[in-house]
Formats: C-alpha cells, structure tokens, sequence
C-alpha cells in the first residue's frame, strides 16, 4: 500500500534531531515525492492486488500543493455549512480525518473542521464507483491527516449523535490525503476532549495532563474547548478595543525594551542591547502616562508584558497580554473608574451574545457556571471588604494588603450577598500600593486607588496616578525610590500633565476567570512560565 | 505673585537628578502645596498689591486635584465644539494655554486641545468682574500650562485665522492654573509644528532636530501633525483587524520570549531567563505557522518585534509593530497573496474616508502627494520587475535580491507607468529566501513568494511556507540550519497541515509611507533604534 509507504517515511523521520537523521529523512521525502509525483500523474494509486481498481483515480495521495495550478477552480464547502438544504448535492470538502474504520464492504469515518465535525460513509459500490480497495484506503488513513473529500450530502436517517452535523453525512466519491498525520500521535484529540466534570460518567476515563498537552500543542489546541476558548480571547481583545474606541479612547504601542527598571528593578528580564543592557518592560503604565501628558487624553494599549517573578502558579506567566489603559479626567478619578467598570460588563454583555456559541462548547468539556454580572458594576470600598472579612472571621488591619486566600473569601462573600462575579474594590490602603498612586485628600492612610475582580481574583489593578512632579518626588523618595531612574517619567509632569487615573487587565485572566477555568495556561496559546518556553 | 512662586520651585526642582536636589524640590513641593491649599481654601490668589481686586475668587492656582468632590458636577466643554450655536452661552474649558500675551488691560490667549485652538480674550470689565491683576496673572502662566477656564463664547467680528475655531472666541470670567508647565520648555510647540515643506516662505525658521524632539518626547508629540500622525496609526491597526475579523480571521497572540533564534541566530536579542537564557523573538511567523497547524485557518497577530540589527537608517527600528497574518488556502497561494491585497485597498479606502481631516493636519506640516492605489491592486512577477530595471539602466541578475535603490527605483518606475504607490512583486527568486519558503513547482529558480511596496519600499514580505516536514527538512539542511534548533517546527508539520501562505508587515512602515514621511521615527510613539532606548 501507497499509504502505509507514506506513513513510514513520516515514522522514519520522525526522531530526526540529528543532523544524520534528517538526511536520510530527506532523502526518503525526495524519493517518496517523486513516487508521489508519478502518482499524481497518473492519478492512481499503485496496487498490491493483481485485481482490477474502479476506484482508479479517485482516490490516493494528492501531490504536495505548490500552488501548480491544479484543481485551482474547485470550490470546497464547509463543514458547519453541510445541512439539509445540500441534501442530495456533490460537494468537495477539505476537513481532518478524525476516526476512521474500514470493516468489510465499509468505512465509517469522522471529519473535522475546527469545532464542526460530519459523518463521511465510504462503501462498496459499483454506481459510485467506490472499490474495496478505496475502503481499504480509507480505512488505513492516520487519524488528524488532512483529506479532500468528493461526496454526496445525504439525510441521515437517524440524528448521528457524535457529531455537531446530525441530520447529514457525506456518502464519499473521492477521497484524497493533502496531509498526513504520523500514525503515533502523542496525545489523542478524543482524550483532550474528554469532559473534566466531576459527576461525570466519563470522568475515569483517560485523561491528557497539562505538560503533555502545552509540550504537544499544535494537537491540543485541535480541541472544539480551545478552538473556543481562543476565539473567545479574540473577541476579548476585540470588544475591549471598540467599546474603548467608540468612548473616544486613542490605541498606542508603547516600546517593551527599556533603559531602566521602572519599579525598583525586581522581577525584570534583562536584555543584551548592542554593547550595554536594556529592560523588558513590566508594564506599559510611564508610557500610557506619557502619552496624556503629550495630549492623546484617553489611551489604550494591548501588548506583552514581562514579569520576571519565580511564581509558579495557576495564575502567573512570565509573558502575558497586557490590556492597558489610560485616561484624564477632569474632578475627580471616579470619572475614570466608572468608565472602565462599563466597559467591562459591556464587555461581558458582547461576549454573551456573541460568544454563546463557543462558551457551551467550553462548556462540554468543563465545568463553567455562567458569569453574572451587575450594571453598573458593583463598587465597594476597602474598609466594606475588611469588615465583610472579619464577619466571616478573617483579621485584617485597616493598611494591610488583601491575600490571595483572602480575596477568594472575599469573592464567594460578594457572590452570596449580591449575586455577581465582577465588582470594584476602591479605596486601597496607600501603604499596599505604588509610589505614584495619588493619596486619598481625606483619609491619609487611603488612596486613590483600585482593584477589580472576576470570580474572587483580581483583573485589574489601577489608581489616579500623582500628576504633580513635587509631589510625585516627594512620595517616590518614601518609597526609597533612586530618584535618577525616574527622572524622564517626572520631568513629563513639569510640561503641564492633566489629572488621570488608568489600569491594566490581564486578558489570559479575563478568559480564564470569565469561562471559570482553573489554569491560566489554558488561556494563553503558547504560555511562559519559569520553567516553559518552548514550543 | 504666587503663580511666579509656584514657577520658581518648579525650576528648582528641573535639575533633580540627584536625590540631594530631589530631597530640595519634594521639600520646596510640600512648602508649596501648603500654601496653595490655603490659598484655594480661601479661594483668592495672595497679591502683592494693596489695591482692592474686584477679581477676588475668580482666578489664581486651583488646589491639586485630588479627587476631593470639588467641582464634581461641572460641565466641560471641548474646544472643538465651540461654535457659533454657542454664541452667547457660558461654557467651562479645560485646555492648554498655548500662548497668553497680556498689554494693558486686556490678555490675548491661545488654547488648544489636542489639535484645536481657539482664542480667548480677557480684558478689564467691571461688568465681567475682571481686574487687571487678573489680566497680568493670566499673561504671566507658562506656556503649556494646563487651565480651567469659564468664558462666553463670542462671534468673532473676522474669522480668527490663527485659530482651527476661527468663528468664535471665548471672553473670559474665571482662569485657573490646573498645572503648570516650566517656563523653559526644551523645545517650543510653535517651532517644533512648523512647515517642514521645501517652498515654504517659513522654511528658514528655527526647527527642531529629530533628537531634540524624541529626547522631549512628549512635548514633541503635541505639535498637531503629531496629535494626527499617531491617530492615524490607530486606524491602521483598527481597519488592519476590522478587515481581517470581517474576512474570518482569528485573532492570535505569540510569545515574544523564544527558546532558541529560529532563523540562524543573527539579529536575535538575548534575555537572561531565571538561570538560563532565552530570546526575543524576530517575528511570530512560527507560531501563526503552528496556530495553522492547529486547525485556526486564519489568523492574525498584531504585538513587538524584535531586531537586533545595528542599521541606523530612516527605516528601521530594533523594536516595532508588526501585523502579521498567515492563512490555509485551498490549492494556490494566490488565495492567500489575493487577501492579502485587498486588506490593504480596503485599508487605504479606510483611511481615505475616516482620517481626511487628520491627514489634512499632517500635510500642514509636511509635503505629502496623496497615497494612489489601484483596485485590485498591481500584481507584477519578478522578471517583469527585472525587465523594468533593465530598461533603466540597472544590471540585475535573475537571481539577485533587490537592493534599497533597487527597490526606491523600481517604486518610481512603477508610478509613471501604473500610476500606482502600491503594489505586489510576486515570485521572487528561491536563493533569495527562507528556508521555509515554498518552491515555485513550474521553476526551480523562482518560488512562492512575494513582498509588497509602498512608495517604493518593502512593506511586506510573505510567502506560501512549506507544509511537508520532509522537504522542509531537506529545505533547512540546503540553507546549512541547524534542524535540533527547529525540531518543534518541524514536529508541527507531522501532526497535519494544510497548505498556508502568510506575511508579515511594519506598522510604523505603513504608516510613514502612507503619509510619505521621511524617517519612521515619526511613526513609532518612542522608538528604539541601536542609539536609543529613552524615553
């Protein structure tokens, strides 16, 4: 068989890391692309079987597609469009093998686009002009290859439960491998698939853990909950940008190599600069700031953001998606934070009604309780959540910082007593929080500042910042901040700087914390950890 | 006069690099914020003079604004409002004080408001309450300096041609100084905005050189062209995504911290990662590859780049913007080169419509021909391009890449004849080119690829990549590439893929040759080039 040739020079090269390896993986790619060739030519497979081929020429290996020009004209369908209205229609469709199993006169086989998936049923028949040997074919194609398929779109006469198109399948003509999959895969799509539900009947069945799945992650991200979740993180990205657009906001991009080490110097990576050394920026914030003073009024700005912290958790990448933004008022920083409290719940109205789709496929596979949510945002000051802790039982004293366990409390308290999973805590000691962050007028030991939660863990971290170069000097100073290596961010004040309050949102937790899901690794595409940089 | 007290302790405070002269200013700041909470608790300026001031509680320094409550409920209005509808009303403006030039009684005054101005006249009334100490307070704040003013909009009796509201005026009745610019600003607004235009009857006038501007960085990105230029960008990068999101395309975002330098190790930035090192990466092409790989079909990603290249010419940056989009097309990659082509038109379009007046503001500035672009847009084959040059005089084998005067030339020769700024010169040689890029199958010199031009330079560079992880490896091998440095590429293309063909492009690039601008440090907000990592 042509195709099992196929698949064992895949297998061949498969451990070629080294560099005697890979020749003669290459050599054998040479030698099987001119037999491919020659095939295509044909447009028959070779056959084992001294027996006569109906099937001849309709199916096999399609040449590799280097744009020739062949078959240039043919229109392909698309998976999610197969439905009764084809019914008894040709159509062509590109899709991934997902199952297939050839028994006797037969082949019953899975294909998948994205999260769309539709029976293909390839059996004996002289009228189709379908032989034994194409079935065979059929049958010995390795899971997740791409194929070409010629079928006609038929009613089935029962819904076909495992798949997302029930009322049609494809009765196949055709069937063509574009791309072969090798045949040991390193994680199935079915067991990455499978529900994570606790009261799940399934729940014993294999299971493909998180360092399995990230190191293989071209195969996992093939899963209907990631081909979900990472069109949800778009439209994330999306929503924040237009609601921010069409409330006046202006996009920046603001450099990530810095000269200095904003806050401090912990927790940041260090770049080799030409001759000298440079930073990877923690934070866009001097740069949003900036840009008010230089007049942009209202700014935002998606990009990366580097934390060089040794966290290894369910919460912390070294390389995040920083969703910044920043805004003058005029009176008072409220202004500011009411602005940014609507753009979330616009944000998770958008993603309701655009995203119902893809959040219950996230839903088959974990367990998501519905995001709630109230408008205008729940708003609740430092002392309320001190006091709403300590009925609970939790100590705190009035300048102490929230910890994680105790912002959880803190999350599950709100929840039962007004029924959301988004709410504003305003009003931070002013000990807990940065040299810039401008000091309550009216108690000394508050500030102007703030947090934002989703499900009891915080989103967003922000603050009138302090537009007044003395002053700023002077609270830097407190803080024991050298004050040479904030010399540019300073003099920007002393051009005449509008008051203005801002904060920055991480969107892998925006994702994460709104579908409810318990690892941030699962919401970044190719996450970096302290101990992941690859793929 | 407090207001020349206020100035004195900001320039105090300019030279605080030291922590010494630091310590001076914060104490100086805090000296001074107490006195301008007493004076804003009483609500009048200390004045020298004995003389009654009719004007009492009507003008001074507003008390820092500290989100006390104060003033909380009053409406302001922007400058580019101002109309003739308002003739006669009372409006409060929060604005800069551009220029004020007090004589006698009366002060004339500029306020402006990202790129709008507008006159503001305060004279001696009694009517009004205005006094002349007020006058000369409002001649003596700083230019720059952020105010709050309350005033009656008034017809002008001729159109106000130094203004963009040239058919009203303001006449004002409260002045207060929000924050204070320091009187020697480093660069002046006035200087910094002037017409760069060759012709210009002003052309001999004092300029701002580049560094100047960039080291002062926000003063510099005040001027009106600046205030345009960035806008502009902003709307890039919206009809860049608007178009794509329309068009199917997913939204992606790759990791800029990479475990090894993909494309030979030149050019790559090191970063110190915990006990090990890694790199930033040169371009998210790999991972929009593997996204492919993954079943996203297509996607972009907009985020840093990252060049190590010690090139100090007018169009590089180390760090800058790139859109980069990759796509699965069914049998050619003109499917792909076809998108990608009218993304643009459709851009161009967009910017056309929704940023002529923007635009309008930078040719103020500078000499900018009207960007022409054909629909669809020009499509040429790399011998054409050859032929062209050729008949010019040039000397190119077919094989040989284009040089940058190469490219300027060609750019020019293809505006006389096609009467376009814009076009696509596909096919280019397979020597010139990545590894990974796919080989023209009908000739062994010429492959898959293309790069795209504006005004003559190369704002594009995209091909269909090789999807076959053999011939990929043989690819790698030709070009000597260390295949254990790109094992997990590889991998990618053993799981299943479709063909694909993508590209990437410079955002600051975009927009400098859209405009027609002379250096891409005009485009990028604070750039970074081998000489500058500040501000």
């Amino acid at each position: 068989m042509v195709v099992s040739e196929e698949i064992q020079s895949t297998v061949e090269g498969d451990g070629a890391t080294s560099k005697k390896a890979a020749k003669k993986a290459a050599k054998a790619a040479e030698k099987q692309q001119k037999k491919e060739e020659h095939k295509a030519t044909s447009g028959q497979p070779q056959n084992d079987a001294t027996e006569p081929d109906i099937s001849e020429g309709r199916y096999g290996t399609r040449k590799l597609i280097q744009s020739s020009g062949e078959h240039r004209q043919r229109i392909y369908t698309d998976v999610k469009d197969l439905s009764l209205s084809l019914d008894g229609k040709d159509v062509w469709v590109r899709a991934r093998l997902q199952t297939s199993r050839a028994k006797g006169k037969q082949c019953f086989a899975v294909l998948r686009q994205s999260s769309s998936t539709v029976q293909l049923l390839i059996n004996v028949s002289e009228e189709r002009g379908v032989s034994k040997q194409m079935v065979k074919f059929a049958g010995n194609i390795t899971k997740e290859s791409i194929v070409d398929v010629r079928g006609t779109v038929v009613k089935t006469s029962s819904p076909v439960e495992s798949c997302t198109i029930r009322e049609v399948e494809l009765l196949g003509a055709e069937l063509w491998l574009v791309s072969a999959a090798k045949p040991q895969l390193p994680l199935q799509i079915e067991d990455a698939s499978r529900p994570e539900k606790n009261d799940d009947p399934e729940a014993l069945k294999i299971r493909v853990n998180q360092d399995t799945r990230l190191d293989n992650r071209v195969l996992d991200l093939r899963t209907p909950a990631n081909q979900a979740i990472f069109r949800i993180e778009a439209g994330v990205c999306r929503l924040f940008r237009d609601i921010l657009t069409k409330k006046g906001f202006v996009e920046i991009h603001t450099p990530k190599i810095i000269s200095a080490a904003s806050e401090g110097g912990a927790n940041v990576f260090t770049v080799s600069y030409f001759k000298s050394s440079a930073y990877l920026a923690q934070s866009p914030q001097l740069y949003k700031q900036m840009a008010i003073a230089a007049d942009f009024d209202k700014v935002f700005t998606v990009g990366a953001v580097f934390r060089a912290e040794d966290s290894n958790t369910h919460r912390h990448l070294t390389e995040f998606v920083g969703l910044d933004l920043e805004m003058a008022f005029k009176n008072h920083y409220h202004e500011v934070l009411d602005t940014i409290g609507s753009t979330f719940t616009e944000m998770f109205r958008g993603l309701q009604e655009q995203f119902a789709s893809e959040i219950a496929t996230v839903e088959q596979q974990f367990r998501v309780e519905p995001f709630k949510f109230l408008d205008p945002p729940l708003r609740l000051e430092f002392p309320q959540a001190i006091q709403m802790l300590k009925e609970a039982g939790v100590t705190l004293g009035e300048e102490d910082d929230l910890s994680t366990p105790d912002e959880k409390l803190l999350g599950r308290l709100v929840k039962a007593k007004y029924d959301t999973d988004f709410y504003i805590l305003d009003k931070y000691p002013l000990a807990v929080r940065p040299f810039y962050t401008m000091p309550d007028p009216n108690n000394p030991k508050a500030s102007n500042s703030y947090d934002m939660f989703m499900r009891g863990e915080e989103i967003l971290s922000g603050a009138q910042r302090i537009h007044d170069p003395e002053f700023l000097t002077q609270r830097a100073q407190h803080h024991a901040i050298d004050i040479s290596n904030i010399a540019a961010y300073i003099e920007s004040f002393r051009l005449g700087c509008p008051p203005h309050a801002g904060g920055g949102i991480g969107l892998e937790r925006v994702v994460m914390l709104y579908l409810g899901l318990d690892n941030i690794r699962k919401t970044s595409m190719f996450p970096r950890d302290p101990k992941r940089v690859t793929p």
